[in-house]
């Protein structure tokens, strides 16, 4: 393959977020600033439309750069070449050859991107994990995502499949999980944990509860973990206790992978990480005392995700320029 | 520094392994292959006696041979450099420039090496994991050692210190565990978790423990899980059950672990591993039935170690060659 030369090398990428409900698109510099954005809803779980979604977005992006190539990202399990969808869980996508179907619809490199090692990468390069010779990400939103970057590389293990820490089982027999088995970490620490959690609260009619009752006009399904981080974020005690027992696992989950990677830093993003200090304070606290070893071996820091939401697409964008060169 | 030839690369080197209650050394060839051994009684905790001993067993293994390099290998934490213990559980090191101290005295290249770590590559490079490109080790003896071999090199994690699979808290407020924490998977699935267990049902004085509390003549405090293991290799059916149980939390430890690493196998050594499929088919049920994604994901395959309890030190031989090299 004919190597790019270095103008090219630093030009222009497209990286493409899908999720189950809507599908961004950045245009992104070789120094990971989004120039220009585009969106669309989610066209339904159809492979066909959501490619054809993508080609849209990207005609949009490209009309008036030069762009070299295209990053998709979204959350399911992608081959190790990026070239396959083996499995992703909100899109019916089983073993779909969507790069091949993206590189001649689109006539550019496509490369298919598992969202958090997308985020992750991100991170790493342009983010909070810069200069980390093994950082570890973790994403929390309704589940908890992962990804490592090690040695300067992401690492997704032998099949691609690595990363999958939320799955981690941390309580034998405990909550049901969308992944058919019980306790794994996510349903402890991710934002749909404490949407459970303050939802149990408020229809116990516990008397703490009474402010986030009234916030969602006692409609108590319409609590979600976003709406306790708000409330939280404003001084609801019964909100910010939620929050602090979140932020226990987390950092109980934290001290196991601190265990087993040993990383200089782990990164936290994901929508839950909105929560700031009121979920990295007792997270920080939690891995200080769960973490083996303490006092005889240097710790991990705890830091936030540095670029927030457009990480993936910037991320996915940035793998897609560098799998093109080779 | 000046880099050996080739025939001196292949040449023979001494690895070390520093037990608890023994010193063993190898002379080991360039194939992984222990010429000759030699051994003494650990010499209590003092630095300078167990140096003294190490240069003792070097002196008697090089007598007839020419040797490139040590490899010393012991429980705890090395620097990432090999030069310094940061601390050793079982010998009163902490911070000690072991390597630094050898030299002088021996003359030689010397490597220090995690245990754990040693086997793991002895196991990669001459043993059960041969060309496999994500390895996982598990070391079952009265803990869990842990080590990984990814893309051909030992993954240590930042600060080298990595692999204390062993340590990751599966049962939160679960058994105590000697690193301080409760619930750490070695509580559950090592040879003192099994040892445990069955003086626990022994004490209990229960219709089907009466085989193994005669085998102890009454003497409960006296079953081991080397005992345990025996006597169901003998085919006594309560201590069957006991091993049953511990592979199965064997197995949903290895699941968490393939979640984040996603390796292409698990080698499963140390004392405990004598069970064989005694341990290894429960193992493999428990970790196929917690494996998250299972189905949709290709998985490990679980293996019994090949080297037996020689690889800790093949494997010191076989790195200090490597680190002499550079």
């Amino acid at each position: 393959m004919r190597l790019p030369s270095p103008m090219r090398r630093r030009g222009l990428a497209i990286g493409i977020d899908i999720g189950g409900t809507k599908v961004a698109a950045g245009l992104v510099d070789g120094d990971g600033r989004v120039i220009a954005e585009a969106r669309r809803s989610t066209p339904g779980q159809d492979p066909r439309k959501v490619e054809a979604v993508i080609v849209d977005l990207v005609r949009e992006l490209s009309a008036k750069h030069h762009v070299w190539s295209v990053g998709i990202g979204a959350a399911g399990w992608m081959d190790l070449a990026g070239s396959t969808v083996l499995f992703s869980p909100h899109l019916a996508w089983r073993n779909e050859p969507l790069r091949e179907n993206l590189e001649r619809l689109l006539r550019r490199r496509v490369h298919l991107v598992n969202d958090a090692d997308g985020a992750a990468w991100a991170e790493w390069r342009f983010g909070a994990g810069i200069g980390q010779s093994r950082m570890v990400c973790v994403t929390l939103g309704t589940g908890i995502g992962g990804a490592m970057v090690m040695d300067g590389r992401l690492e997704r293990g032998r099949f691609g499949v690595a990363g999958e820490f939320g799955h981690q089982i941390i309580m034998p027999s405990g909550q049901r999980c969308e992944c058919g088995n019980r306790g794994c970490w996510e349903q402890y620490a991710s934002g749909n944990a404490l949407g459970r959690e303050a939802r149990e609260l408020a229809a116990a009619n516990s008397p703490v509860a009474q402010e986030l009752i009234r916030a969602v006009d006692g409609d108590i399904g319409a609590i979600t973990g976003a709406v306790v981080t708000k409330m939280a974020l404003d001084g609801d005690q019964a909100c910010i206790e939620l929050l602090e027992e979140v932020g226990q696992w987390l950092g109980l989950g934290l001290a196991n992978l601190a265990a087993a990677l040993d990383p200089g830093m782990f990164v936290i993003g994901g929508g839950l990480s909105a929560a700031g200090d009121l979920l990295l304070e007792p997270a920080r606290r939690s891995f200080a005392r769960n973490l083996t070893g303490r006092g005889f071996r240097p710790a991990a820091q705890l830091e936030l995700a540095a670029l927030g939401p457009a990480a993936g697409m910037i991320g996915a964008a940035d793998l897609s320029r560098i799998a093109a060169r080779r």
